[in-house]
């Protein structure tokens, strides 16, 4: 099971095809306000203890254990005629929050993990989705064995590749993002058939993998309005 | 004095325009490295007496202490034939550090900011900027007096707007950035001239104010190429 902290992200989580199994709360939430239907179990609990519970510097009044689901083995189809997000061993858990309510905003439905990325339960990152978790399927697995069973376009972020705003993205497809100190790793940069770049006109070195992530998003949207 | 930490950054102060005062180090770093020039105090310590200094989970083997510059006062002319960020009590520090690097990237020179937004010294939104506070000006100021100063077109993220993809930016302007829980203030939205929006697709009810930021960026620079 893992924590989901808050009243919106509790209902959130309430409302989803997850299982919440039990929600502490303060006697200043009312069961009722979450609108409840499924076999979830209310506990009313003192803030002390809301407190004892909590990941958050400022604990809020509700908390939810919810069930890490089984999720069903990846249907490659399912991926066809939009664009998938594949994240190569991205550790931070802001970074990996962040791109999972990125992901929600622009209407992405499923992201492929490395299995050495970072664990979208943990408390970090469940808080950054700000409840998008509930929402976006996450799954772990070999990317090296699966990418290529996916007969897909397979985009990569580098800082080397074909500038995005000349490029076609089409309206499926894979985007791959790397790891916030390596990039993509060698293994999967042999499975790319575009590399892109966001071009830089200023001097950082490179942008934070969340941003980058999100402005390639946004150009693919952009692409498949044309 | 702010704190900078680690030999990247710590080396991008000594080449800006920053005056660094100590530069505290491990027997690691010989102080040649950091290719200096300007009467820098260098002091060899201990890793224990850095990691008493530091402000990181994993304290790295150099600090600097960096002089908080007199900003000269903003000169409006400056800021025509370009695009200037404008933040409007932005509050997470991370945030903060994030929107500076990805100006840093985009080439953007000058980033105005509500007297009640984040302190830019802030060793967090410090670290977050990877040294890109070297090189982007960052003014605090009233907002609600000095945008009407400055004649130039204000774009204002909002829920509410233009779509983004449709809106011709033009070559100069400023783009205002609110708080993140509740968006621009009411006496900022009525200096706007152009309010714009980034289209949703999916369910999420807001994106993250760094990640809106960088998407903007990335369509004024977008714009300016066609």
């Amino acid at each position: 099971m893992f924590l989901v902290e808050g009243y919106k992200s509790v209902t959130e989580f309430i409302n989803s095809g997850y299982q919440v199994d039990t929600v502490y709360h303060t006697p200043t939430i009312v069961p009722k306000m979450l609108n409840l239907s499924r076999n979830i179990n209310f506990q009313e609990i003192s803030m002390k203890d809301i407190e004892k519970i909590s990941t958050l510097k400022t604990p809020q009044d509700v908390i939810g254990l919810v069930k890490i689901p089984k999720w069903p083995q990846l249907n490659y189809n399912s991926l066809k005629n939009r664009f998938s997000l594949v994240l190569d061993n991205v550790q931070d858990p802001g970074n990996m929050g962040t791109i999972i309510r990125t992901a929600d905003w622009f209407g992405i439905a499923d992201i492929i993990c490395s299995e050495d990325t970072v664990d979208v339960y943990n408390p970090k990152v469940v808080q950054a989705t700000m409840g998008s978790l509930a929402r976006v399927n996450v799954h772990y697995t070999s990317l090296a064995q699966v990418l290529p069973q996916i007969n897909l376009p397979v985009f990569g972020a580098m800082l080397d590749g074909e500038n995005i705003y000349n490029t076609g993205f089409g309206t499926e497809g894979l985007l791959v993002m790397g790891n916030e100190g390596n990039g993509i790793s060698p293994d999967i940069e042999r499975l790319i058939s575009t590399k892109i770049t966001i071009p830089r006109a200023g001097e950082a070195e490179s942008l934070n993998v969340a941003i980058a992530t999100a402005i390639l998003c946004s150009e693919i949207k952009r692409n498949s309005l044309k």
